[in-house]
């Protein structure tokens, strides 16, 4: 189930908390880009080891795959691996489409999500890349399969639908639990460092990045109590995710193209 | 001219270079975030000083005030300065209405301009903010007005509509001239350290950062000749700006209401 670059490991191997910058001045650059797509207002993240230019990129979207493909290229990286954080019901992943454009990479996504790849991962798992890796936490509630990717120094991490900034992703479709997903930011994100930089799958008020303690602070929902928590999901009333018929679907498959 | 906590420098004396990176760990934490607005696709930066808490944001805009002063409230900060990199042509700036939420600060833009504001400065000013300051580069082509304000460890520059990412400001309306724009970016930008980050007033890709390596290489435009890149920009043949009617006149104000 582990492909080349992925090894299992718990959460106890873990190095000691160093703060990002720390690390990339000792010499140890991360190549780190955000990028947007604004229809679903979808981020994807690209990160890369600045030495060995080992790349991965998390959620891509299908409509911006030349865009990500050319900047891989323009910065002389080899994406290895992309990486879904769940299987998205608000757009079509863009992973089918860049393993075609750059070959050699493989789509990675959680087994619980029951949806196709290359490399089907779980909780204390990591993705290796250079001399980074991403250890998969499992934070479901908003689907089953969705992880949150922790960057092995503590200092950034990629919620998915779990956690936004200043809000959390839906529970109302899929495998949505509110309570579950109250439990899984409070025990897996929750209690990151406090300084730790937290980067959603979406943002719709044009803000890129939170972090723990803010969210601890600030978060409108995932500071009240689970009860309140559950009643706030439950009353949202929100419309069906436009692309959800089509992108679930096209998603299950992962970027695998039969 | 100069408002308290803004002094003038030469270039000359700015410290060596270093990294953001290296800064911050050094315990010199800088709060820095990068904030969208998508109907003109603008970047707004706020950047603070942990320890004092003293903010600058710039190129706020209008209809996202109130996130800004949000955030800015949640964070904790001081804004003491709303500093726009130009007299824009296609949003109205923010500085009016935050300087209402967030009272005590001030609005600066470049006397070169020609729009009002609490504080005009030029080239070689550096805009203050706890230990760490912004630097005014001259950088017109795109308006007369427009500066780059490059953080003082040169680690990251905000460009403005002088440089895009892969792109530039058009040179079409107001002062544009592209021949100064290409000299601009040419003698003030590119002429800044590698690996420094630049972060545009714009992108209209998803796009968020890029490197003066980066656009050094890859620009489609500036990596032309002088001649060429006149030529490429004297037939783009763009519309009009849809808000510059507005615009424009509102922003000559730059925050100052009677």
């Amino acid at each position: 189930m582990l492909g080349v670059g992925l090894s299992r490991l718990g959460h106890g191997l873990l190095g000691p908390v160093r703060a990002y910058c720390a690390m990339a001045s000792a010499g140890k650059g991360l190549i780190f880009r955000q990028l947007f797509e604004p229809v679903s207002c979808t981020y994807t993240y690209l990160l890369a080891d600045e030495k060995t230019k080992e790349a991965v990129l998390i959620d891509p979207v299908l409509e911006k795959a030349d865009r990500d493909a050319r900047l891989i290229k323009d910065l002389g990286l080899k994406m290895i691996y992309a990486a879904n954080t769940h299987c998205h019901a608000d757009h079509i992943t863009g992973t089918g489409v860049l393993k075609k454009l750059l070959p050699g990479s493989k789509s990675v996504i959680s087994k619980d999500s029951g949806a196709k790849a290359d490399i089907h991962i779980q909780a204390g798992d990591e993705i290796k890349f250079g001399n980074f890796a991403l250890e998969a936490r499992s934070t479901p509630g908003h689907t089953d399969g969705c992880l949150t990717y922790v960057l092995n120094d503590k200092s950034m991490a990629f919620t998915g639908d779990a956690l936004l900034i200043r809000g959390c992703g839906r529970t109302d479709f899929q495998q949505g639990c509110p309570s579950k997903l109250y439990h899984s930011v409070h025990t897996q994100i929750f209690s990151l460092p406090s300084e730790c930089l937290l980067y959603p799958a979406h943002d719709y008020t044009g803000q890129t990045v939170t972090t723990v303690e803010e969210e601890k602070k600030h978060n409108p929902r995932l500071t009240k109590s689970e009860a309140e928590f559950v009643n706030i999901m439950n009353n949202l009333n929100l419309k069906k995710p436009a692309q959800i018929d089509i992108a679930v679907p096209a998603n299950l498959k992962c970027g695998i193209q039969d």
